[in-house]
């Protein structure tokens, strides 16, 4: 993936943003992210699929294999899970010099509620066969990627705890999965980065060797130059982002509040461990105090909402910075830490706020 | 409104970017644009109602001023309208130099279907003085644009033909509006741009002489440059998009496509006449044929689907363009016409295609 500075986000980069788009920020106010409000990355195009003829097929290193309908899924006992899911490039724009991909800036996030079947239960259906290490997901969409023909596809270890907390979700929010969700099924691995949910499900395989696909072996690493192999990108580092306060300015977004007091809110999350702390700034990160955090949704998945309040001493410019720390006892940084795809930067969200006179 | 030159899209062009999406180009396969794919223009925040205590205020220039909650409204005879809408800015990213707002290509498109009550019904019901000349319709959505603190508002003309056609809408294909389409209330202007159909409908208000606010005097208008008066945007010129072929690559979007024959499918639409010719070039615009055109939604105000059989005559790159024209003798340009705001740029579609060997 290459790198550019300044200059401005190109062409292609302005393609991708034309159509993946984020949740915007006054959307936090919602605990559950109202339908079409959801972040969305397509790597490829959304397939349309015919539900009457669509099967998901359980093969590979498996006893029975199996061939399932929508209609053989929905028979099945059904499970739901209130999910935070946020993109591995969530934060990529941000960084200098830029990876040139899906540039986004803060706002790659959403939280649904996924109804499906667990995918424990179906591979215990199936038969795993002892020599099996990796399940491999495989969605309908295809492309070229890295130069790569290739369906969209990902790995998860066997023995990897996300795995038991994994649905194949027929329903977000109550309805139907929506096209661009991965209508009529999609994985969703509740705690990791967005790309291990793969969405319209056409096939899970067990397989004997760890699985070497474009998207494990290269694209999602985190790698410091070229030359680095890397570590894979899993889980959502903490982060915490509010709603950002007042008015807008169409053009530029910066905000205008009268003077107060002000209750600021936004919701923080994590997928290394729960979220014990957010922390709050008026002066650009120098100087924090506490949120009162809120577990609103009561899901280990799902961000929880926080709040504070804030008194401006007097008119003029103000940067508001929010920060996550969970119980493992990661905090999110100032800064950001640059790597070469882009991923993972949380670092703390800016909100520039001017108090009027 | 500034315009810049080719070094690149700008931070605040991106966050607009990344706030308001577009329809991806796979999603003209769908007569209607599924909830969550239809393009989205939000000046300034979604913002949060209470439907419970909305109320909708008809007033100014009425014999009775009305006060009516969700419930009066969908007690009332309903209307549906099957809509095309478009933004207004759609294409702006392709002029040059670059009027900088939202930085949209081809994509700021969307069919639905909208539920509600006609306004002439309700203007009949307030009884509209003999002074008044214009309705203004306002939003709840308030900031801040070209200096100008305003709450979102637009009016028509009494006696535009467009006020007979307008729903005041509570409903989207089948369903109560989400927040970012206007709940609960939205005005939607069949024919016209996306700017007149005001969204978080507030209030309905007939003046007695014409509306000199912000969004129609002085940012949605067609102007040579910056001391030119201009006209108000108003009708939506004629454009076709086709759904682009074959697989796309991630980063560039460039589409790969096996030997063929295909079929290229996409929908035309103008909201000043009817379409009745779309037509296909595969060499960037040198030679054209004809499409077939269907009336499959049977709509006034709706896209028409076409498709035109394609067998490219060897592997290699191709360029395909479409071009609609209307009844009224409109046909969409070659190139583009400049103006200061970027507005209504229809000029062809030109999807670069690489058939395989």
């Amino acid at each position: 993936m290459a790198a550019t500075t300044g200059t401005g986000i190109s062409l292609e980069e302005l393609q991708l943003a034309a159509r993946n788009h984020g949740m915007p920020l006054e959307a936090l106010r919602h605990p559950i992210t109202p339908a079409g409000l959801h972040y969305l990355l397509i790597h490829f195009d959304v397939p349309v699929v015919d539900a009457a003829t669509w099967r998901l097929e359980v093969d590979g290193e498996v006893e029975r294999p199996l061939s399932l309908s929508l209609d053989h899924l929905r028979r099945r006992p059904a499970i739901e899970r209130t999910v935070t899911m946020e993109c591995a490039g969530n934060g990529r724009a941000r960084l200098e010099p830029r990876p040139v991909s899906q540039p986004w800036l803060s706002e790659a996030v959403g939280t649904a509620a996924w109804r499906g079947v667990g995918v424990h239960a179906l591979l215990d259906e199936a038969g795993i066969r002892p020599d099996a290490v990796e399940m491999v997901f495989t969605g309908l969409d295809r492309g070229i990627d890295g130069g790569v023909l290739q369906a969209y596809e990902r790995s998860l270890h066997l023995d990897d705890p996300a795995l038991a907390d994994a649905v194949l979700a027929y329903e977000m929010n109550g309805t139907p999965l929506p096209p661009q969700h991965g209508f009529p099924l999609r994985l969703v691995v509740p705690g990791w980065y967005g790309m291990a949910s793969v969405k319209w499900l056409a096939r899970i395989s067990a397989v004997d060797r760890p699985f070497e696909g474009y998207q494990n072996a290269q694209a999602y690493r985190l790698r410091r130059d070229e030359d680095d192999p890397g570590v894979p990108v899993t889980r959502i580092l903490p982060r915490a982002l509010l709603a950002p306060p007042g008015i807008p300015d169409f053009f530029t977004r910066e905000r205008t509040v009268p003077r107060g007091p002000h209750v600021i809110e936004g919701r923080a999350w994590s997928g290394l461990a729960p979220v014990e702390r957010v922390e709050v700034s008026a002066d650009d990160g120098e100087t924090w105090w506490e949120s009162e955090l809120e577990d609103d949704l009561g899901s280990p998945w799902a961000w929880r909402r926080w709040t504070a309040e804030w008194r401006p001493p007097q008119p003029g410019r103000y940067v508001l910075c929010c920060r996550a720390s969970d119980a493992a006892g990661n905090v999110q940084p100032l800064e950001p830490v640059w790597n070469v795809g882009g991923y993972a930067n949380n670092s703390v969200q800016r909100v520039a706020v001017t108090v009027a006179d």
